[in-house]
C-alpha cells in the first residue's frame, strides 16, 4: 500500500505545506512520535469559511473544512518528512469545533476527518483515538482546527 | 493489588463498554502508550443528564457525570486488553466541561474523577497530570467529555 | 547553553512553584516523555488578572499573563527535577484561552509563550509544536491555561 497511490485513487492533490508564520514548529518530534501544531483549514493562507457550526456553516460545509484541515496537515508531515509512507499509525486526533450554543454535532463533522484518513492509510494504519470538542470561538475565526499525533518509522 | 478487587472494595462494576459508533477507534496503542478516545456519560448509549454546569447540571451532578465517563474509559480498557491490571499508570487527562460562561468550577468537577482514578489504581499509578477545561459545548450535549493516557505493560 | 544562565540573561526570576491542590499530579513521567497539567497564570496562589480576552484584558496583558503561566510551568519542572538542563525538548503546547466571542486572537497571545520557550530553551531544543484554542470560561476564571509536553533525558 502506497499513500501517494491511495490519494491519487481519491482524486486528491496534496496543497501546499501553510506556510510558517509564528514562532513554533508546525511539527515536532521526539522518539518515533510526531506531534503536530493544531492546523487549520486556510487554502493558500485564506480562509474559504469563517464561523461556527451551527450558524455560519452547514455540516457539509464542516465537514470540507475538517477535511481541508486533515490535508493541510499531512502537507506539513510531506513537507517535513518527504515521504508520508514513513507514518506508520495514525494515532490521535483532537479536534476542536467552532460551534454555535446549540450546536452539537461535532462529531458528524470530525467523522469527515476521521474517515479521510482512514481512506488515505488504511483501516489498520488510519484508525485513530479521538475527541471531538465544540469551542466558543478559533483562531481567525476558522471553524475547525486538528491536531494530529503521529507514529513514524 | 489488583484493581478489580479495588473496584469490588469501592462497590463499582464496571459498566458495558460504549458501542462503537464512528469511523474512528476508542483506543490506539503506539508502544507502551495507549491513548483513549474522547468518552462521554452515557449509560447504555443514553445520556442521563444534558447540559452545562452552571446552568444545567449542580456540582454534584457533574461529579457524577465525571465519575460515569471513568468508567465508560476503563470499560473501553477492559474490553480492548482484557485485564486492566496491565494499566502500569494513568499518564494524563484532559477533561472537557461544558459550563455556563459563569461556571468557573471546572476543577471541582474533574476532582472527581481524579479520586477515583486513584482510588482504583492506587496513588502511584493512579495519579496523574490534569487540564480541566471549561467549553461552550460538547457532543450530543453532554456535559463531561474526557481523554486519557494510560501507560500499559 | 545553560537554562539558568538564559534566565538570567532575560531578567527571569522563576516563581514559586504553584501549591499542589488537588487531587492530582502536575507532573507525570512515563519513559522520557513528561506531561505537564494546566498551569494557570496565578501567582503566589493568586490571580492578577481574570476574564477573557477581548473583552476584560488587552491583547499585551494576555501575553503577559502567557508568559507567567509558562514560568508556573517551569518552576513545577524545576522542583520536580532538580535541574531544567535535563529537558532535551520542549515536545509540544496546548493553550486555551478565553476568549469573547469575537476575539480571534489567539496565536498572537500564545506567541509570548512560544517566544519565551525559545528564549529560555534555544531554537532547537525550546521550539515546539502548538495549538491555540478560544473557549467560552476557564478554571477561576484565569484567562490562560496551558499544558506542556517536554521530553527529558
Amino acid at each position: 500500500m502506497c499513500v501517494y497511490d491511495n490519494l491519487k485513487t481519491l482524486g486528491i492533490e496534496l496543497p501546499s505545506p501553510p506556510p510558517k508564520g509564528g514562532t513554533y514548529a508546525f511539527v515536532k518530534q521526539t522518539g518515533n512520535l510526531v506531534y503536530t501544531s493544531g492546523h487549520g483549514p486556510e487554502v493558500n493562507g485564506v480562509a474559504l469559511r469563517k464561523g461556527k457550526l451551527g450558524k455560519d456553516l452547514t455540516i457539509e460545509e464542516g465537514q470540507e473544512e475538517a477535511k481541508i484541515v486533515i490535508l493541510n496537515t499531512l502537507a506539513t508531515m510531506h513537507a517535513t518528512f518527504g515521504d508520508l509512507n514513513r507514518i506508520k499509525n495514525v494515532v490521535k486526533i483532537l479536534g476542536f469545533i467552532a460551534s454555535d450554543v446549540n450546536f452539537t454535532s461535532q462529531p458528524i463533522v470530525m467523522n469527515a476527518a476521521s474517515k479521510l484518513l482512514i481512506d488515505i492509510f488504511g483501516n489498520e494504519k488510519g484508525e485513530h483515538a479521538r475527541s471531538a470538542i465544540g469551542t466558543s470561538v478559533l483562531p481567525n475565526d476558522i471553524p475547525v482546527e486538528i491536531e494530529v499525533i503521529f507514529e513514524i518509522e
